[in-house]
């Protein structure tokens, strides 16, 4: 143990709140939630963005299925209730990252409206930011995309459950924002995400 | 949709690192793990330590029960499978948390020394650091001060499985460090404390 160096702390009463934090950091915390069909190229520009924002100075984290399957949900399948369950985790862990200050860019395809609009409303619930953005190109784009190879084994039954194939979609019904990904350059896309960041003082 | 304002935007391939992030924020992730029972002081000692760390213009979040039993884990009780689940859930929150650079300060119970050594293997597998910080007060220290209640209504058989009155609290074997709370004044516990995240480079 330490002697005391009581010069080196200075004492105040109380918890560190979430605008502190966000003072430190000189934004906002802000969930980016992008959803649309598996090859409609959300990974794609959230790493874009990822880039953009660290290169002004902004704190930002991306959840997808890498780090949130193989860790705190790979005790879930992918039946509905697994699926809605699913979900409100991530919406969970979300609201956690936006209470200290941090941008989340989260990337599934999240199918179901009404598991999306429960997140917004936990969002809502604690005045947090929390910007829907659809991801939006016609099934066979992505299924001629098809960057992992999953399209061509749901179409050949290998895959069951697959959303566009065996699966509804469902897409959002008032999304802060739409990206055409196919009409679009990666550039204008980041460049959309940026200006509604800003608009919203979150950068 | 915004033109293009290609001058804005940088083009760089690939993903922003842990270090990436690490070198913005000027520190090192890092899982302070607040283990002890009831009573213990783990709560003092982690609002302390936030406020030590913010002043040094360092950027921490405090898991508690206000913000992960009531948001990620309100579907676990207090079983022994849910306990282990409980514990897990919050390990992995706290590797995306560090993933991010961020300090976490996790303070519960977490009186089963399995789990915490599973958390702790999490980390280790992940190349991440994890401190696990033993709050260390005699039952009674802790029974006395009965912060909010609950030993006088374990006692009175109000709340069954209790740590430490009908259910066991399992010290760790080999913790970073021991906080005897009864003994030490709460600037020695933060100034052990820095002290040990100056040492291991986190800040």
């Amino acid at each position: 143990m330490t002697e005391q160096k009581a010069t080196n702390v200075h004492w105040h009463d109380g918890e560190i709140s979430r605008d502190e934090r966000g003072e430190l950091l000189g934004q906002k915390g802000a969930t980016l939630w992008f959803t649309g069909l598996s090859g409609s190229g959300k990974s794609t520009v959230m790493v874009a963005l990822e880039r953009a924002l660290h290169e002004r100075g902004k704190l930002c984290y991306r959840l997808d299925g890498d780090n949130i399957r193989l860790g705190i949900n790979k005790n879930l399948g992918f039946s509905a209730e697994d699926r809605t369950e699913n979900i409100r985790r991530i919406g969970e862990v979300a609201k956690l990252f936006v209470d200290t200050g941090i941008i989340v860019l989260s990337g599934f395809i999240s199918p179901y409206r009404n598991d999306r609009d429960a997140v917004r409303a936990l969002h809502n619930d604690d005045n947090m930011e929390f910007i829907e953005i659809y991801v939006d190109v016609p099934l066979d784009v992505a299924e001629d995309r098809d960057p992992k190879g999953l399209y061509k084994k749901a179409r050949a039954g290998e895959i069951k459950n697959f959303t566009g194939i065996d699966d509804p979609y469902e897409a959002p019904s008032n999304p802060e924002v739409v990206l055409k990904s196919h009409e679009l350059s990666l550039e204008q896309e980041v460049e959309a995400l940026l200006k509604v960041l800003e608009q919203r003082g979150v950068i």
